[in-house]
């Protein structure tokens, strides 16, 4: 009996999209108003799940206060109220789109998960547009 | 890495549901007061994903920009404010159930989506019903 | 020890803004898109909220059970799946806005509310556009 | 032409995590404040899919009216205002977790739906809890 | 300037409507479901709202790190995962409907809120009812 | 028969909470992660409302059309994928908390609303902090 158990999370930042080795009228075209050099930002939403058999002691697929925790240690403590491309080394030569932002949570949460489940990030920038990555 | 990126919308529509071709009363005991003959209306939230690789450059899966731009010009300009069973073309001889018009949506903007990523619509006729169609 | 008492309800109908002694056009300056003669529609969202004290014996400003039906008696059934303007007698000669509908269902509901309590509308036309009516 | 049709229900419900052959200890260092001797309490939202071909003739996949009954019937009837440890006959020997309770929904549910269409029960224990089962 | 501030929390217990004083008859007549003996629960959502002036020199009328933090310990600590009759003190004799919890949490917060400032407290049971008491 | 009309809208910004004339270390007291120099962002959700009487003629309070252009022109164009604390010349000595930012939209709208009418502003910082300003 497979289940997949998500948990909801947040998190605050400020972000710019832009690429260095772009002239500024491309980064303009391309990213519009989200190129602001003076940084714009959201609050992120967040659901994390994890698709695995349920235990057959616990009745739980993993306990949420474990995943509730990994959460708040690998994601909201570096990521919440920063500065996604200045204070987040993953963003140094990556712009972070919500498809790259989902993608980096994804690689931090993955080495934490039993490799026999799978993970799944989906990601609000705002409340109309979001991402889902599975790996 | 494939990433399904994902645009809320909403259009508010009157519509009926019934069946020239049927009674009164058949028409009446399948559709019940969804048959009203003049009519009733929803506001329609809608999800609109597509999947696919991300662009290393600009790091999208498809620009968002754009695709609010597809929805509002496809699917808003021609459903928003209308009256589904006698406005909208598809409707002449289909009935406008949640399904359909999911289906109407989703060939309405696979012409325009990238023939390597897929498409998936999420229709919500109220909050308590919706409705999911990937082609 | 006075509280408010809310309860939140829904119906769907259909509707159309205009008003017969105006000239098409100026019903179109005004009424822009929600003038459309075929009509369109909406969920409404709707919070009915009763204010008096507390009752000593109960623990209830007015039991939310008895609220619930009146609710369902006096206006999802005499709303729900309707054409505001066709088949609902207030609105033979008044204009369905958010703010009309508020004030008839305020009205629908008041006699049957006890007097030594206050009685609000909160009425959502979309998720975005809402209005309150208090008498 | 396949769709997903989704109707969205909820119950309330008391509920405690332990198991009666585990030490007060052990209950406690697993399921923490969940094992509550005197149970807590959860307002459950829950989703229900139904997935198959749509109806040529009705335009539906399944009727809504049909589903909303079944869920009424089967699931609210049996769950809401209830406490799941004594009065719901599945977990008397199974732990009420989110898994367990979206496992048990389904099982009651599956032997009602076409055998061609597919189920799917989404039920949220919290806002930010939430679980996924397929069969 | 004065400005309301609004912090939302919540938490779940188990509860039962009914009065020791009155037959069983009588509670299932006025509390209907509610009365369940074995209890039933709900996820409270709470939303604590203070008015005062904006203080000139921090831009804050309240700072929301200590609202939360007097909710998460006059509140939260109290309620959370609790059987509301049984474990807490204040509804020993008290009925705990929404209306009087409300007022026990409003009591619990009122010492510790600037003696100018005005306290709100809204209190969902249940996404449909929830009330308000400002004192 | 006086109503509220109210209209949800949103923006995107970043922004720093701090006070030049104070020294680093008391600025971290006070507002903690919030004054990040590299800054963070929030997607601020806003309700504008106004109050008076409904036009006889119209059935309106306001315009919806005329207010949605009214927040587009005077708030969203001013403050969207903005930094607060650099690009916005209000907060150049104001520290943009969201009672100050609530104030600062109410002192941009007050003059085009109609002297008979009542403005009332509602600003999200995040879904679980939001302030109330009516001027």
């Amino acid at each position: 009996m497979e289940v997949k158990v998500s948990r909801r999370a947040h998190f605050n930042a400020a972000h710019r999209l832009f690429r260095q080795d772009w002239t500024e009228q491309k980064n303009d075209t391309v990213f519009g108003k989200c190129n602001n050099p003076e940084y714009h930002g959201h609050n992120y939403e967040l659901i994390v799940s994890v698709t695995g058999e349920i235990d057959k002691e616990t009745g739980f697929v993993m306990d949420m206060k474990v995943l509730k925790e990994l959460i708040r240690e690998k994601v909201e403590n570096a990521l919440d109220h920063k500065n996604l491309n200045t204070q987040v080394p993953e963003f140094k030569h990556l712009n972070p789109t919500a498809e790259n932002i989902a993608v980096v949570i994804w690689n931090r949460l993955r080495p934490h998960i039993d490799h026999n489940k799978r993970l799944e990030i989906v990601l609000y920038e705002t409340p109309r547009n979001f991402v889902t990555y599975s790996g």
